[in-house]
């Protein structure tokens, strides 16, 4: 539809359609409206939408989905737009549908640690009204004062915590979804197991491929009576890293453990000054969370197993206000590189704990090659990295050769058994990585599970999951080093 | 296929192509070879199978689902046979591919604390071959001597210790599976999230329908330095559902929390001798494992809070030995049900925590209006009911008054928010109560994966998801007291 009268004409035909069902103030199709939902936190592409729409109950967004159905429209979901892979994207002929008005807190249930929430409400705000009966949403993406529980069920999001406490995944108990079909699918449930096809574990991050959730089950916990953080500091990466191995050997799960690289910390030092020891070759923050001895008996061990793996320098926090002192470095490490490089690329590749050493120094190797600095700030315990490629875009070249670093760097996650991603989702960022992570059957299973939940390919499409022809002009058809034979190669 | 003469002639057919790609000695088709695949632990039901085939290579799986495929012959999957709903029962007309020549151990990472396995492994052979590292898997099926790692991803199975360490789905890194189109599919990673849908989790508890696994990684743990059990009993079972609550509401979590109800205790005293306290109307056993100063501290604060709940009498194990003695009690629960009764039926409901109380006294109405004792042993820290109901096969009426009886515990179930089974599958055995747990479109979900998966329903057909005919027929098709619309009913 490159004709831009008949553009007009679709997008006053399929506003009508949705006016029709709506409250009219629920449907935006002047480009002055839909302009801030151009794009989500991948802000470095851009597209008007067609329409946004905003329903604010289960009806409505079924009576979109309808319309959507019946004019063949595709229809991308969106929570706060704080998403990183671009998964809310707009389509141009698409329509966007905000979950934002869906924002009420149904039900909280203190004795069964449960909250009943619509997916709009932001995660913060879960813990918020869990408060006052000593409980909270354990899930913390740096993003939490802002970001929405159906966008974390999208994204199956993690943070700095999800190391003792899980991701979304663990974390949700039941979804209740508006299918494309017209439908509402409950997946899961309030008991321990469900019968069945676990599609509950499908549906957590599927970036809006699937249905439009409607209503989401957490599990909530007890706030712990007390927690410390401990920091550790390393003249060698290396020792850092078999420091983290250590503490897990040791049967200790911390409640987060997180390193920054001295490039991280002397970013972040002089902008927040949360009294890191920048002379180190990386520091771990690691913290211990639960009664006043079980955090006395917890911190003791941790500090005699990083004394042990060769920690120069310990220092624990003595206060509340410490602890939050030493967290707000890491908290703030992404804008602390927007002050110091005009631009920066974060990467979120996934690997084994074990191999840490072997691909920090696999990316110190690419520092030089591709000539630019990248600073590593991750949660180490989950082995889920978080480089910041530091680049100048309006140097000629420099864009190019950031992305092809974060390219090489997803690809050596893969090579020792990692993964492309560990919370930020593909969405279009990284959705030609996805043709290195994965042989062609494993993609064609993907969509055969999408055909089912959506088989004229109305949900989110172009995203998350690539098309084999997508991966071959890409030139990436993963034939895996002769390991999975595909006969049926030319089928596809 | 009626007719006994064209049975015979598709029998040969089929075995004849089987044997193209097998060794001789791995196809089996004389009734008095294929006798002891006839049924699984549901033994209530047998059907010889027409062939079984004991591939002893991913090849080989791959071949016998090639012929399968092209013959259009269905394929029953099984491990070791010890499912206790009908899962692996065979089918008149189709294949056995039973996995007990995948018995190999392929590798095991003591650092990554890891093994890959072939899904012919049994359970217990994983933690023996870990034993020297140290390390042990987690999940302890009661028949963990004897199931198959296979058999357990097929059934997502649980034990005595998921309370803690989880079900096999949070203890399963990734598996390697054939499909029915003759690919090889790799789901899941070694790191700790993937991409893409999360197709691991379908396809643990999957029943043996979207494929057959050629190998595994697990998960190792650390074998505890000690491990010690409280034996708290109570003069009203009410008071131990509520010491249940109260365990979990303190933040312990037990390594294995199991309650006994007298009828139990009574039944299982006279034969095992465990040291059971048989005037108690209930009793909790409650264990705590980790450092001996963590055991010590643990103990210390689940007795304080099982006195607080009302507990009459508490002891605790003073020695590995009696720790052991403790828990055989519960461990031969199931045997010696088959001491005092003729016949017994276990359910396996799964249901919120906060339900107990309620659930085992709507038990309680129902042995008096079925007129049949039902003994209650099961895992009451998931929530996860063993109801054993006892009866007589030989006293006519009683077998049928028996299955109406575990029909409406599992209907009552699901009336509180739980589900129809916790471990032990779906199977033959509950395939008519998926109709009352789950409306038209969650069925029709599960149908979508499945066709996407199988779309000629070869694998292990006619299990686990019934038909919306079939629940039509049953009279169960769920409309849900209106709480979920479904306007496109007709449809089906």
């Amino acid at each position: 539809m490159n004709n831009v009268a008949e553009m007009g004409a679709r997008r006053a035909q399929v506003a009508a359609a949705l006016q029709q069902v709506l409250p009219a103030r629920a449907v935006l199709s002047a480009p002055e409206d839909t302009r801030p939902y151009e794009c989500d936190g991948l802000a470095a592409y851009r597209q008007l939408p067609m329409i946004v729409v905003l329903p604010d109950s289960e009806a409505q967004v079924l009576a979109v989905l309808k319309v959507c159905r019946e004019l063949g429209v595709p229809v991308v979901p969106r929570g706060a737009g704080t998403g990183l892979s671009g998964g809310a994207m707009p389509i141009a002929a698409g329509v966007v549908l905000s979950t934002a008005r869906l924002n009420r807190i149904v039900r909280m249930d203190a004795y069964a640690r449960t909250a009943v929430v619509q997916p709009g409400v932001r995660n913060l705000a879960i813990s918020e009204a869990a408060a006052a009966h000593g409980l909270y949403y354990a899930p913390d993406p740096s993003s939490q004062i802002a970001c929405t529980i159906g966008g974390n069920v999208a994204e199956n999001s993690g943070g700095v915590h999800c190391l003792k406490y899980g991701l979304t995944v663990h974390n949700v108990l039941r979804v209740r979804v508006a299918t494309i079909d017209g439908e509402l699918v409950e997946l899961g449930g309030e008991a321990l197991d469900a019968p069945g096809l676990d599609l509950l574990s499908v549906f957590i991050g599927s970036e809006g491929m699937l249905g439009i959730v409607t209503e989401v089950t957490v599990k909530l916990v007890p706030k712990p009576a007390v927690a410390r953080v401990i920091m550790a500091s390393f003249d060698e990466v290396l020792k850092s890293c078999h420091a983290v191995a250590a503490l897990i050997a040791a049967g200790i799960i911390p409640a987060g453990l997180e390193m920054m690289d001295q490039t991280s910390s002397r970013m972040v030092e002089p902008f927040v000054k949360a009294g890191y020891d920048t002379e180190a070759a990386a520091i771990l923050l690691c913290e211990a969370d639960g009664t006043e001895e079980e955090v006395e008996e917890d911190i003791a061990r941790m500090t005699a197993v990083l004394n042990t793996a060769g920690a120069i320098a310990i220092a624990v926090s003595r206060s509340e206000a410490e602890r939050l002192k030493f967290w707000s470095g890491r908290k703030n490490a992404f804008p602390a590189a927007g002050r110091i490089s005009p631009d920066y690329y974060c990467m979120d590749g996934t690997i084994p704990r074990k191999r840490l050493g072997q691909v920090l120094a696999g990316i110190a190797a690419m520092e030089a090659r591709y000539g630019l600095r990248c600073a590593n700030v991750f949660h180490a315990g989950d082995g889920n990295l978080h480089p910041l490629i530091l680049f100048n875009a309006n140097i000629p070249d420099e864009f190019h050769r950031a992305e092809a670093f974060g390219a090489e760097i997803l690809a050596l996650c893969v090579e020792v058994g990692g993964t492309i991603t560990g919370e930020h989702g593909v969405g279009i960022e990284k959705i030609d990585s996805m043709c290195v992570q994965f042989a062609p059957a494993e993609l064609e299973a993907f969509f055969s599970v999408k055909r089912g939940f959506d088989p004229h390919g109305l949900l989110n499409p172009d995203k998350a999951i690539p098309t084999l022809h997508r991966c071959a002009e890409f030139g990436k058809l993963r034939v895996s080093g002769g390991a999975l034979p595909f006969p049926h190669l030319e089928r596809f």
